[in-house]
């Protein structure tokens, strides 16, 4: 046999098709490169391409005939590829990367049998696919003569047809160049992030409040002001100078509130003594159950104001469709952070979500999933009336997909007990510690999220059953 | 008529209104909310709503019966909505936001109608609309029970097919892991900046280079090293320190040339002794026209380079499809920032890749598409020389999708003259002199890029026709 080279580049040769061959993009009879062919591609000479091969032929990897190339042996089936050692450590990182690398990760589970409480996923029954399939059809058919990079702040089609629904559903007065149309409200967050937040700048957060925005301001290097919410939202009776504030007025993000009348005006108050940006997030805008609409705060302050809107709790969480609205005088830096962060949001959904504003089928679809989600809410809340009766507290059902329910009477301690025990049981379950901020005071109770949207009533009543026997033995 | 508040709510509805009139979200005919539901919606008193109706009925916009709803007047029709004032100064932006509008702005214009030979624009006759419309279908119909965040990193059968896909194309070789969905080639360079360089860390880049590369990095706060290219690509010879490396290495942006074997083993090493990464943009990787392929500087040193691909040069820029391969110390830092950047890539657009990519259609459009860009640049090199000679030195044309015609003979100050005169002749030409760094020399003679895939062999032929006579008049 012929000695490999020295430089290793026989090796790397050897190692790497017994990793595609292992993770199958070689299969069992598949021909390999000549070695001819081979030793081009790798700017490897001939001689250790063919001692490689010949390598591999004796370890069984590969079967040899004289003049024919080389085959893949039978019986090497795809095998799970070994996880490639993760010791290496980065050579450098940006403070941008240590700041996120030092955030919690978070919890992800495949979804719990029974039924998973998580909040934000909807149910795959609601997507409207006929709409959806007949709008991308026409969509991918009107194909334009050139394909080429559209504007940063999205369609002009869909940014006019955004413009008239948001006057119509939620009181939004802006012009089509105010709107951004982003790959879902993350983006928008992020953008928010990067645009406003230098390393050190004081940003007021909910608290309890949306992870994931924090996590945006804060891998940004904006240091957290979390301010108590209650069932007016967030308290603003004395707030802290700061270059912008994150709230959910709609539907305060987790425990349900409406930021009151009094509270807006000093919001809006506070954001013009200070220079301040305010970042409204009407995440779950479009579900209000028993309560009347109210404006959003942009309504109120256009000048102050970046509303952020979503398409994951209407559509879908996975087709990454949002929007922004922003003061007329951030524009440009929001279409240019755009632009050079992804040049643009993917044309053909734009398209699609075009179709359905202007035949008024996303309204349509708006109504009866609203309606879908007040039966699962109705469904949802008795059956914890009728298992937990008084041994439960539930907060913010007025609106949105979510409650927060408090187990009265069971010590916050005991939240990781449960949840192991509620996972055992097909149950997901999750806590709303998380959500407070690490530094102040925790909740003394036990509560849990519970997300309806993805759950069928079945699934709602049989969730809050064994939710039931599972509290029953940790009470 | 009633006195209009004070506070200027009535002012503001009336600005709104006559806003959603002449922007068309109300059209003549149409119905105004009654005063009762527009004062709720609002959170104004019912008198203000009422005077402001009359307020409108009075200048024309509304006609108000007895006992009836408003409507809009006819004879309204939409307007041209006058530009809001742009005058207003954000209160505070971010260093990153100052950076970002100190950049040049790109320059934007329709396409050109008898030729626009803008790079990067495809014709929309070679999108394979029947193998995406079918594979979209099926991704539609497949509806998942749940509908929920995906894994930041992009869907697992996606990156399974691309790692398989980029062994046998490229000779890559990698574990799914290691591969990064993004939107767009763009973001994969935008969580590079972030990621690997701090305000004041300095990269290196090609003189001339790809501008919205340099710009993410210089949005970051980098400070470019701009280094010269010659017809082996970057040269290697005298590379400073720096924190990262930007490369073209199959076919460098512009000019075209490759980067011989010699040069890419020494970038390598300097990249190991300095602690550099090396970006290593393959972005036109499948169009190879007279050489044989060259294996990406990825399969060389997987440690050291971060791999960006693009879909955006085989389907369509409009999709915001790309991927990067990131060593595998990399991988949690880039997989949390495209979690905090925006969650995950639409998951509706990679279930039909993936599905293009296991049926085999991907490779078969790719072949497809790959033999007509070659006639394109057939035509187009035939045609400059028959209508140019000597007059034209074309660069660059042994692989990718645009050639570099430096117009010998004609001063580069004259470009712009050329580019106005054929703009007006129907013809969109861009020159290659903004893509040299600013600072240093500039190219003596005019030099246009041709990007040949959006044209057809007639526009091709036609679009050079009249370049020749353009040029004639300018020598």
């Amino acid at each position: 046999m012929v000695q490999l080279e020295q430089d290793g580049i026989g090796r790397r040769i050897i190692a790497t098709i017994k990793e595609q061959i292992h993770s199958g993009a070689y299969r069992p009879g598949d021909r390999l490169p000549s070695t001819r062919a081979f030793a081009a591609e790798w700017g490897a000479s001939r001689t250790t391409v063919t001692a490689a091969y010949s390598q591999l032929n004796a370890e069984g990897y590969l079967i040899i005939s004289h003049g024919a190339r080389a085959i893949v042996a039978p019986g090497l089936e795809k095998a799970s590829v070994e996880a490639p050692p993760t010791s290496a450590q980065p050579r450098s990182l940006s403070a941008f990367a240590r700041r996120l690398l030092a955030l919690p990760p978070p919890a992800e589970a495949q979804p719990a049998k029974i039924a998973d409480f998580r909040y934000g996923d909807l149910s795959g029954a609601d997507f409207p696919v006929l709409a959806w399939r007949r709008a991308s059809n026409k969509a991918i058919l009107r194909r334009p003569a050139r394909l080429r990079y559209g504007d940063p702040q999205g369609s002009s089609v869909l940014r006019n047809a955004l413009q008239a629904y948001l006057w119509r559903a939620r009181g939004i007065s802006c012009t089509p160049d105010q709107i951004v149309i982003v790959n879902g409200s993350q983006q928008g967050l992020d953008l928010c992030a990067r645009l406003l937040l230098d390393p050190g700048d004081p940003f007021v957060i909910e608290n309890p409040g949306y992870l994931l925005a924090r996590h945006a301001f804060v891998a940004a290097g904006g240091v957290a002001l979390p301010i108590a919410v209650d069932a007016d939202g967030l308290r603003t009776d004395s707030l802290p100078p700061a270059r912008l504030a994150y709230v959910t007025p709609s539907h305060q993000f987790p425990l349900g509130g409406v930021l009151s009348a009094t509270r807006r005006r000093s919001l809006l108050a506070w954001a013009s003594a200070t220079g301040a940006y305010l970042v409204e997030d009407d995440y779950d805008g479009e579900y209000r159950h028993d309560i009347s609409p109210i404006p959003p705060l942009q309504a109120l302050d256009a000048d102050t104001v970046i509303y952020v809107g979503t398409l994951s709790k209407t559509l879908s969480p996975t087709l990454r469709l949002g929007y922004l609205v922003v003061p007329v005088s951030l524009r440009r830096a929001f279409s240019e952070a755009k632009r050079l962060t992804d040049r643009h949001a993917p044309m053909l959904e734009q398209d699609v979500l075009s179709d359905l504003l202007a035949s008024g089928a996303y309204e349509r679809h708006v109504r009866s999933i609203r309606r879908k989600n007040a039966e699962r809410r109705d469904i949802l809340l008795q059956a914890l009336n009728d298992r937990l009766g008084t041994h439960v507290s539930v907060a913010g059902a007025e609106t949105g997909l979510h409650v927060v329910a408090w187990m009265n009477g069971i010590d916050a301690e005991r939240e990781p007990a449960i949840i192991a025990a509620a996972r055992e049981a097909g149950l997901g379950l999750y806590p709303v510690s998380p959500l407070y901020d690490p530094g102040g005071p925790q909740p003394e109770t036990a509560g849990f999220i519970l997300g309806y949207a993805g759950l069928d009533g079945e699934a709602l009543r049989r969730g809050v059953a064994v939710l039931a026997t599972i509290l029953a033995e940790h009470r």
